[in-house]
């Protein structure tokens, strides 16, 4: 019986994630805390077919304000004895910059939000984290932070969300090395091209397919894997395909 | 005759840098744009001392108003004809978290100095480095965002330097890719740990032996370097180092 803690569940994939967990049987998963900005009618939809167990968790995540209250609201459901097993921090923007780093106005906007998000949930989480025995994190990165295979993807108009992908992947690390010792499990991975608000009609793969993807790399994720970066895993996807390959996996840095 | 502008040059790295170059031949260097917050003592010695070619430019990093004076100042003293040859974005702060990530609080801070810093002074110095044959931009970067070998600097207790690292070398490969097209050479280099005021008393180097490596990196490379994280080479150190080995070459992501 786990408790979950996912970040930006308006939609898209947060979302999906919430939705794949609360369909899992109910002693394997307990509490899905579901953080949004606010409830959206899909969010209210789950909610209302999940009650007490899809719990909506009202979070701004650069809201220093709203992730103390929310600590709160996810403490009272827990009560004294339970713990925050797994937290994913989902929630980002990927705005588009078509001409280019080099005209690009709005790094710190997505460093802010995909980055020191992160920061500041996980901080905040952490003690309730502590209690369990789980103890994982999960960021949601993206391969487009990499930058071993970065000009395989130059043509992708996102140039500043990249940059804060790595910077993901860096605080990822970071949170690794510290929290291994007390037997935490701190992973990054890349969900895939998704079709969704973020990822746009084009994409590869439909939301389900990612983060299906995504709760298979949390499911097999042990202490051995803390600090590394993976990619989702999609039989029959073409291994020699020009962007994604989503072969599983570790990710290059 | 090169021209260069260097951030952060009251003092360590970035006022040495300025000395070395400075001491070079007049056919070699023609300018040295001596950036700082302020003139300090020993930066106002340095451009006492080669008048009209050590030229100082009062620029806060973080300031885009500050940034469009900066502009005009090397704009005026190069005039039409001649360009901006070198960046070198050396500015940047290093804040200690000796209790870890989890208990940081100065990311946001540290990602706005050294790397949001890099975005808006190479976006307001691109037309002048456009003029140039040289177009070559240097990064200031460090070992210690690496996240390959992240885990043999574990103990240095700079977890946010480290991540805002990791993201100027994910911002120098999103740079490098989109100028590539136009000859230019975008790197990042580790200068060592240097016994300046950022890298105390128990550094590895003087600083003068870290500025000189790290123009021993700038000026070997070339267009195809573009994109790449140099480590700088000291002749004699220990190979098999715990820490840092400064063996030359690139480093990992």
């Amino acid at each position: 019986m786990a408790s979950y803690l996912i970040t930006g569940t308006s939609r898209g994939l947060g979302l999906t994630l919430a939705k794949l967990l609360a369909a899992k049987p109910k002693d394997q998963v307990s509490f899905i805390f579901a953080a949004a900005r606010s409830k959206t009618p899909a969010l209210e939809k789950l909610i209302s077919e999940f009650p007490g167990r899809v719990i909506f968790v009202q979070l701004e995540v650069t809201s220093q304000e709203d992730i103390m209250a929310a600590v709160k609201t996810v403490e009272a459901a827990l009560g004294p004895d339970r713990a925050l097993d797994f937290l994913i921090n989902n929630a980002g923007v990927m705005p588009f910059a078509v001409n280019g780093i080099s005209q690009a106005t709005d790094l710190m906007h997505c460093l802010e939000v995909n980055v020191n998000s992160i920061q500041l949930v996980t901080a905040a989480f952490l003690p309730l984290l502590r209690r369990s025995g789980q103890k994982t994190i999960l960021n949601i990165s993206s391969i487009l932070g990499s930058m071993g295979i970065a000009s395989r993807f130059a043509a992708y108009p996102v140039s500043t969300y990249k940059v804060s992908k790595a910077a993901v992947n860096a605080l990822t690390v970071q949170w690794s090395l510290e929290l291994a010792k007390e037997g935490f499990t701190v992973i990054a991975a890349s969900p895939g091209w998704l079709r969704t608000d973020l990822g746009g009609d084009q994409a590869d793969l439909s939301v389900e397919t990612g983060a299906k993807g995504t709760l298979e790399i949390l499911d097999k994720a042990t202490k051995d894997d803390t600090g590394k970066f993976f990619d989702i895993t999609v039989p029959g996807w073409d291994k020699n395909a020009q962007f994604n390959r989503y072969e599983g996996g570790e990710l290059p840095w």
